[in-house]
């Protein structure tokens, strides 16, 4: 996917986190999801005892640039907050749009932090203005605040009730969203019925238990949440579990609380985001009781069954390929070799590389490790095609230096549709998939063949341990996930979408 | 006053400026109002024709760190805009109370700029809060935008009657408010009933009359608005009128139309702020048809009647106190002769000049002209007293450079209270005349004598010539500016305010 | 003279600057030169102890940006020091040309500051290259560092003479500079012979002395060098004396000690630069005994004598002409009254004012006192006229404003060659006073009237209390000074140079 | 080696680029070789015409920082320059050392940048102090270049000879520097006679042959110079050959030309830093004829058959150890799989991970894949030991998660002694070799058991193909290279140095 993909990895990645009894975790949380070409980066902290006390801070760029040392201080007023990192190649990155959102109501302050995009943003905006008020920035944010500023007809003036507001507001929209919402003490953590985008608990062990066990456990104990579970490691807490779809989760001092579960329309399946698996995840995050990982060597696997090739060596475009490779080198019994390197000393330069120092471009990212590779027939595997211009100068370059053969296999389906769900994938004019080339891609991109994995082979690589998992689970009756029917969003393979999209 | 005095001048001064067919003078005016020690600055520019497609740049900060050239590029897309700067000393300084505010309504964008503060502020927050509305500001300006953007009950659906709005808003909310609101290609410059914060109005001649008049005209014609007069010389506009207490003013391609004027209620004098003569503005601008020159001269020929002097010189603190001096001095019959240069040199450099260094503070700020007052008797003007603690060494220094003696007449009244009308004044117990140090005040500073200005003698130099101009005006008939009842607001020096105060 | 000459001020004043046993005023000094457009500022301290252990900090841009607290603190190490901040208008600004600047040499490590430009720059270069040496540079500050790292020939290799090696430096170029040089616990400061850069030293009094003369003085005992007296008073310290021209003086802890005056050749009149008095100076800095505020309004009184006028009201070009105008008024016994007020807000802005706009440049500037001089005939006083374009906007700003006549009155003679000494003025095609239009100069830039100062005029205004005083000192057979022969350098007027100039 | 050693490999790495009809790599060669933490970068362009017509930028800092595209564009000039990047970890980290460095001599400007660390230093300043040179930095690269400024005795006044003075200075100093010297339109490239640090030579080939070819070039003919071969690929160029020991290569427009070869003393080997091959060269780099990567591979058999383990799986710290682990991997028959994955989000923070908190350092680099190894006996291979204090969580983090067995195999010697000759070695104290728990290392840090690499391992490991093609080449009595007697620097392993040490 190259570059542009490594970007999209970050562009609709919600970084939702909240902590409690342990404001550090928030900033090493917040860091943990720091990298460049970030467009934003927002903390808000609460003391938990005033509901007009929130302390915030959030700004456009770099998170070291957002935050010194100085702004780290002024947030340290409490054990208790939530944060947002974003990501976005679209135009419209202004500060109004920085996350966390916080506003006053009658109740107090709240503080909202979500990931993903509603499909039926248009028409909620209209309603709210004709209801009288202003909306002050182009953002899903704000409509999710002032939605859940919205006083419901039955609820008495001094004491709020936030979980009819927050039911009220996943009636009004079904997807995708992920949200973390703070008053005062208590940390409300959302997923949309359709579990679109990922969200998990993890929890931080009490220092007391650290000798005991020997773990690299924090400080204090508390809970964390995040959109992704790798990021727990790094603060010393363990996962927990992730949050259901549909699921509205209170998060105090001492505990995690399942207040309800909002269901989809009958029939309807989860609908969780399958590129997660296939890209923009960290291989060691856990989605569904899986680790990433071992869904991507699953894919090498299953793309060696279907598309095996005579050659000599089996090799990865570093780093993301590499589980899928492994797999495929195991599955058909050839080994694995690198041939390429990854150039850890390239400038994102403002210098243009005009006329053919593009087709360099590729070159700047890589190093050739020809001697390993002379004379061979090369099997490449990669994660996956999107644009189809990164991975034929990699062949060029694999030639000129003495392949003998280079077939180009990848561990996932071509994108052919737009997501209008929160994920920035490029106009279908751009994909290769949409471009009559694609009909003789081998030959466009310069490989001696060039096969994609089923839509089947991913799937059935995504669900076969899940299923497996919940026989066990309906075998024993536990049904502890209670997810209803399994189901991916597969709707930029397969163009159909899981809810009616709205304008 | 001294420096702090400097600072106050800045901050609660709004900054309004909209332009029309003459958008280059908005980033004129932009940086005409632009000093060290600012805030927070933007512009919002309207191309004119969509309710949708204002542009917006705002940020903290120094103007030039605010505004790159990019910035201003992507603002030129019209010949129509408004802007803002802010001064704050206080805390609440984050880039959410950035002016100018824009919202969207059912109508479209709207944006806001305003000057002043206001002071039933608390009542009005929990009004919108009840009806629904979430707040993201402490600033007074999303509850200025958000009452706009309510819909009266008898507006039809297609059709904003804005002018209800804005009065809909100035029966809510008595004072202090200068405000500018711009939708599609109208703007609307409002001053509130008492008029307590200034707004005038400027003309840009078309370039046609350029070379038949010799003036320092501007490229095109339009109007510009601004909360200070002076400002126009500088963008090649010539002073058109001010904006009436209570008046809303339409702007648009070729008129200045008054739509109406909410009047005070019945019997209440006008309550223009009187500090703006004695200290904010600047002694160029016009207020009320005079010069605050002429204003600042007269109270220092006042003060040589109510608090004259045996001595050889009269000198002044340079430079805001010089009009005063040289009123005093001719008043007198003294010569005028200057005693201090001003330190163009001054670092505001971040090294705390701790222990007996700060007693060198006046002397980093002023260097002393010996030679012309050795043995002499000097009365120094100041234009005020509001701490004490820059006047006494400013007194050492001329002893020990060789005065016989050194009085001080202070060209306005001690202040005493606080304001709550936009105003940045010291609390109460920092006031030099609320201590009892002040009964012995010339002793306290060193001084031979001290004498301030009666608060009689400032309202009378200041209102002496309005009341000559309207009395013709009445015998004539015209009665132009049928502002009411003459009246300033003297709430700092006497503690009675305009209105009465909301908490 | 306009922002020109405001710039010009700066480029080629050096700020030489040294303290002993007080460190901390050599930051304030460095502040007190401290300006926008400056273009490189340094400090090297030293332990007083090791030869080896300066603590340097340097860089190009504001005091602000070059220092920061820690920088700071790092060179806090000592009571002892010297810096220097450059302006400059001229391309040649790299980080390299910074001073101070520091060497190592046989004896441990020496630093340089200079002011001044030397005439034979270049036979001194290709003389140091031949001996074998590489020039890193392109400054005067390289030469003079190297020159002094040479070792004379007599010489021991234990015991520097480094007041051989001074008088080795001073026999080799004859002018334009003055000279800090810094090694272990002493500090040399050097005029050139001819005294053509000003050179001052001050004097901390010891805190002890503090109540009993009632004094601003500094924390501790000990003596500043500086490039103008006035910036003595900043920091707390006492005038002492001008270093003489040829003057070597030893600065330690406890003493200033002459230890030998370099003679001009027999027969040359010293030749201190005339515009320091006329324009670059502070008005309260003393040269050769008197302060320039005084010497400028004997030039204003001067100029009344040399060209009266008939009319209603005498004023200023504000601030630099006031003095002038002061003197002026007073000799024809006119009113001095205000016509322009100062624009504080002036920005520097980045957009660049095309077309018309341009013309507007005056009024950005300056604020029109127009009820002033309404129908009154106007006598203004400029310090200078060097290319004649600011002069002009003035003047029609006065008469659209309502002035009757404008008589223009220059309290200096035009300037009609160029400098090599170290003073940045416009090349010759660019002075006015070069061009044909300087013959109806009156009318090229709308004036009534038009006269400068005569070279005479000027002269005897700037020489008549030296001689007086040298009079009286001869009378008394002091002679304190010796500085031979009474002179200006006056090249810039007349063209005629105090040395022969080599290329 | 961890993070100590990512630092480590550029602290001494000189990073030499010169283009010759091809300034733009000159630009991406400086990217190529930037990164965090980076200490300083610097280009210089010569029109090739004049010798004084240098363009000179160079600064502290990032390379991204140093260079904006405005001092780019004024570099471009020319096709012709050299660059420095630089990393360090002392202290000495000013400006004044930035490298590359200009002085002009008699015969113009000349240019040098280097790499390495000169062992007679010390007493090459004082003799250069002694004829009467200041020297104003504390860089050898000052010390060579006034070197190279002194003209030789028998050199003419008008004809400069470089090579004289080249040998000169390579007779002056044995070791260790690579060197690039501009001078006009002629690059010279030199090489220490013991050829400790690297310097190789690429081809940009002419656009003509682009199409012919179908390869990667650039679009200009031309040579460039760089300190590490890989960084050719990414500017369009080809290797072409080393620069060898002791060798004197002038680069001009048309022809690579070796001037002369300055021989070792008779019978010393050469002396290559082996760290080059162990730690810091990119793996696809080219030294001495054979590919990095092979050499680590090689190292991981060779430690596979010093130091065999029974275990169930071989893995990696990755990325640096990954040739070596599949090296291992394959000699021993075990399967290669992944039990870490590197976090791409690090966040370099300027939070102190204080108290427990630091030992989750560890955990935020790395990823754990425990699905992977759970149960497993793992070999875990890294490429270092040096403070032995980022292995010890990582073994912590492996059993934690799963692991049933770690047993550590390093791919290289344990570094015993400090090195003199560029390259930043921690204190002896700090090597992990150096203390008293080194000799139960494998408790001390937690793992099964630990086996460095031998010595000879290396050495053979390193020598071995180049033994075999001196051998070949002997036979075939081509003796291209003519390097003398084949031998490596292994002094940091062994403690004896290639040349005495001066101080």
């Amino acid at each position: 996917m190259g570059l542009f993909a490594y970007v999209q990895v970050h562009v609709l990645r919600l970084t939702l986190l909240c902590v409690y009894e342990m404001w550090f975790c928030c900033i090493k949380l917040l860091f943990f999801f720091s990298q460049r070409g970030q467009e934003s980066a927002g903390i808000v902290t609460s003391d938990g005892e005033s509901a007009h006390s929130f302390k915030m801070h959030k700004g456009m760029g770099l998170v070291n640039h957002v935050f010194s040392e100085d702004s780290l201080k002024k947030l340290y007023v409490s054990n208790l907050g939530i944060g947002h990192t974003r990501y976005s190649t679209s135009g419209v990155s202004v500060l109004d749009n920085c996350q966390p959102f916080v506003v006053e109501t009658l109740h107090g302050k709240i503080a909202v932090a979500h990931n993903g995009e509603l499909t039926n943003a248009v028409r909620l905006r209209r309603k709210l203005m004709r209801h009288g008020v202003g909306l002050s920035t182009s953002s899903d944010s704000e409509l999710i605040t002032q939605l859940l500023a919205f006083t419901p007809p039955l609820e008495q003036d001094d004491t709020p009730d936030w979980v009819a507001r927050i039911k009220n507001l996943m009636n009004e929209t079904p997807t995708s969203y992920s949200i973390l919402m703070m008053h005062k003490d208590i940390i409300y953590a959302v997923r949309d019925p359709y579990g679109n985008r990922p969200l998990c608990i993890g929890r931080l062990v009490p220092v007391g238990d650290l000798n005991k066990k020997g773990k690299n456990y924090a400080e204090t104990e508390g809970w964390v949440v995040s959109s992704e579970s790798c990021s727990f490691l790094s603060i010393g807490a363990e996962y927990y579990r992730e949050v259901m779809p549909g699921e509205i989760v209170k998060i105090s001092r001492h505990e995690v609380q399942t207040l309800d579960v909002v269901p989809r329309p009958a029939g309807d399946p989860a609908a969780f985001c399958i590129f997660e698996y296939v890209y923009f995840a960290r291989p060691d995050s856990i989605f569904e009781g899986q680790m990433v990982y071992s869904v991507r060597r699953r894919c090498g696997q299953q793309l060696a069954i279907e598309a095996p090739v005579e050659a000599d060596l089996v090799s990865t475009v570093p780093e993301s390929a590499t589980p899928a490779a492994l797999g495929y080198a195991q599955k058909c019994g050839l080994p694995y070799i690198e041939v390429l390197c990854k150039n850890r000393y390239v400038g994102r330069t403002f210098i243009q590389p005009n006329m053919r120092l593009r087709q360099l471009g590729v070159a700047k990212k890589f190093g050739v490790l020809s001697d390993n590779f002379k004379g061979k027939r090369v099997v490449l595997i990669d994660d996956s095609i999107v644009r189809g211009n990164t991975i034929s100068p990699i062949i060029k370059l694999l030639r000129e230096s003495g392949a003998k053969e280079v077939h180009i296999r990848v561990a996932s389906p071509p994108i052919r549709f737009p997501c209008y769900m929160g994920i920035n994938i490029p106009t279908k004019e751009e994909l290769i998939a949409n471009k009559p080339e694609f009909h003789d891609l081998a030959n466009y991109i310069g490989a001696d063949s060039v096969v994609y994995l089923s839509v089947e082979g991913l799937v059935s690589s995504v669900q076969e341990s899940i299923k497996a998992r919940q026989d066990n689970e309906n075998s024993l009756k536990t049904n502890k996930y209670r997810a209803g029917k399994i189901g991916h969003c597969i709707a930029c393979l397969v163009g159909k979408y899981p809810v009616e999209l709205e304008w």
